[in-house]
């Protein structure tokens, strides 16, 4: 066992009742502080922890890491130090702040170390180089092919051959909390007119997972099943905002882009896929079978529960969605197999989500085109309104959290809200 | 007149004949040379121009850069001084090594300035943010329609509307010389039946130009068609390599992946947007009229001859294609406004490409498939062999130039090298 990983661990700090941060967590992020530039951070229960501090104090000295690493805007140089660097530091991390530790008596270096999460402005935690979304639920699939083709023929032939996945935007990809502006676009409303053009009418949510990849191999090398968990280093909530009526117009032949490309939200904590290793479950049976460098061996599905809220303006949120990252028909494993299966280059810093995940009950949908079932069932909201669609000053908020045995390893939130169009 | 334009203008270091590189193109690029580290260069005639070791001689002390700039592996540093800092720039190198200037007799300056191309390794001179790839050569999108639509309904509904564009792969796009492998992948040569997984039968290139940006502005702002000119650094050639087979089975409904992301190439030389104002010629006119973020005043298109060549090893090469930049429906200024009309954030760096460059002729056209329209005219190679689309050990060679009085702007050359599968 990962030895920051033992269920029995507790910490000297205290961890609130439901954290999703418990010291079996340790996630990864970046943050400021007023006054002080950015630095990458751990945290645990309502603390943020300093690395830069920890390094500076000489609390990773055997490790093999540079003050680079963590003096630094992004996780991306510290990413580069690996699997086993990165997970060395989480093992060391957790062992300092584990019941016992002398560090828990040293006033002045947790003076440095030691930040109220309140206090703490998380930033982007990665910059993000390539930025793949795959398309690797079938429920979610299944309902888009019954909305917009017919039920007998709702997934495309390739669908259950390939990890089907694009290339989107990562300039435009930000961390919870950005707000940003409804989008304007060209659309064509009703197909035998041309088009017009204005602000998007049907902006919405996609509830994904992302992961992020470790630096891989040369270009020309492909990734195997086997050896994909080496090369990713952990995962965060992921909202990939999607113009519906923009993408309707555009995407023929060449794939969503305007539609996409305006913003996406990520959660501010890498949460390692070490840490997750707790929640493995097995995949669906997939039939027909996948090709041989789409085969995997042993659980490569991770149970985790996710949520979606939307909260109006000047009112409570209400949970639209209830899903689970388990029910993806790929798994990760096989993202990456596919994704590098030409010889295509991974870089530490790459990011892939998972494609919206949706559920076989209607109330485990992940994007508001199919919780409202195309506008037919609109949600009503705390405040008597309606929702086809998300609203101007509308905040979507997506929450995460696997759970086994008491033990709790979660995401925290990735929330944004909707400006007006500018 | 920008003054590095000035038609007049003659080096005091030599020029041959027909050369990309005359004194008033002063393109930019990154090199290597044995022992020293990568650092930007530009290019007169023959002769590389070391700018890292120009910096430290003062040259440009009063100019707004920095050692960073030059000393480093990528023009993305000296691209954040923006179109101002880097016409500056360009002028007075060309001040320099025009006639009379005392530079040309510091013999100790010029044994460091000075590199031979022959000894100067050209590196990949951008370290791509994101890349985009328009479609936006009107008889490339007729050509594939023909092909796999029919003739009347050859053009989608939306391509005289949008300047379609979708999102590529940054990480494999790699500098000329740069051999690479064939990719394998899923492919469905017979519609009725199961896929089959192996090495592409169809890889293909596409000849492309590309632009690459500066810093933009910040998320959710837009760039006018009258604002993009100060957006754009310089072009090269782009080679977009496309596995046709991989592509046909993979792409509907999310776009190409697999099919383009094992590896595009570019040309090492950056030619300015500067340099090639002298060249501007009027566009197509656009019917039906376009939206108003799309309107643009002025000459946006540019006069430049491309050519493609497969040389097969051992054998001379044959010219398969003479096409030219000009013949693109959607200018650079309506592709960027386009791309930010919804608020998507562009940063230096970023690379757009134009899509296949087809002109009206079929010796005009800029894919295999459309020169050996889909296999059915196969094309002769020196060696008396035959090229539906391109073999193992093929090299393919793109090149550009722009001339106009006797004044020629080239791009050099874009060639790589096509190894057999792994």
């Amino acid at each position: 066992m990962i030895a920051a990983n033992n269920p029995n661990l507790k910490s000297w700090l205290a961890v609130p009742e439901g954290s999703d941060f418990p010291i079996q967590n340790i996630p990864f992020g970046v943050a400021a502080t007023e006054g002080d530039s950015p630095r990458v951070v751990s945290r645990i229960g309502d603390h943020v922890i300093d690395l830069k501090a920890m390094f500076d104090f000489g609390y990773f000295a055997d490790l093999h890491f540079a003050l680079e690493d963590f003096d630094t805007d992004s996780l991306n140089n510290m990413m580069r130090r690996g699997k086993q660097g990165t997970r060395d530091l989480r093992n060391r991390i957790s062992e300092l702040f584990s019941e016992e530790h002398e560090l828990k008596d040293n006033q002045n270096h947790l003076a440095q170390i030691l930040i109220s999460v309140d206090k703490a402005e998380m930033l982007m935690p990665v910059k993000v180089g390539d930025y793949t979304d795959f398309y690797s639920s079938e429920q979610h699939a299944y309902n888009v092919g019954c909305m917009f083709r017919d039920p007998n023929n709702a997934l495309l032939p390739n669908w259950k051959y390939i990890p089907v996945g694009y290339h989107g935007r990562a300039s435009s990809i930000v961390v919870s909390g950005t707000p940003f502006h409804r989008p304007k676009g060209q659309q064509r409303p009703v197909d035998a007119e041309p088009p017009v053009f204005g602000p998007s009418k049907q902006l919405d949510f996609e509830l994904e997972m992302a992961f992020v990849t470790y630096e891989g191999k040369p270009l020309g090398d492909s990734i195997s099943t086997k050896e994909a968990d080496d090369f990713i280093f952990g995962m965060c909530l992921f909202n990939d905002w999607s113009a519906r009526d923009l993408q309707k117009w555009e995407y023929v032949p060449l794939g969503p882009f305007l539609a996409k490309n305006f913003a996406s939200h990520v959660s501010p904590w890498i949460v390692t896929l070490d840490a997750l290793e707790p929640f493995r479950v097995s995949g669906p049976v997939q039939d027909p079978k996948v090709f041989t460098y789409l085969e995997y061996e042993g659980n490569k599905h991770i149970d985790i529960n996710l949520e979606v809220a939307i909260q109006p303006e000047n009112t409570d949120e209400k949970v639209v969605s209830n899903s689970n990252y388990k029910y993806m028909y790929w798994n990760m494993n096989q993202q990456l197999a596919h994704h590098t299966i030409n010889g295509c280059n991974i870089k530490a810093g790459d990011l892939m989500a998972s494609g919206t995940i949706s559920g076989g009950e209607d109330t485990e949908y992940g994007s508001m085109l199919e919780i409202a079932w195309k506008g037919t069932k609109p949600v009503q909201m705390p405040d008597g309104s309606e929702r086809k669609f998300i609203l101007d000053n509308d905040t979507v908020i997506m929450r995460g959290y696997s759970e086994k045995n008491g033990l709790r390893i979660g995401f925290g939130e990735v929330k944004a809200k909707v400006l007006p169009a500018k």
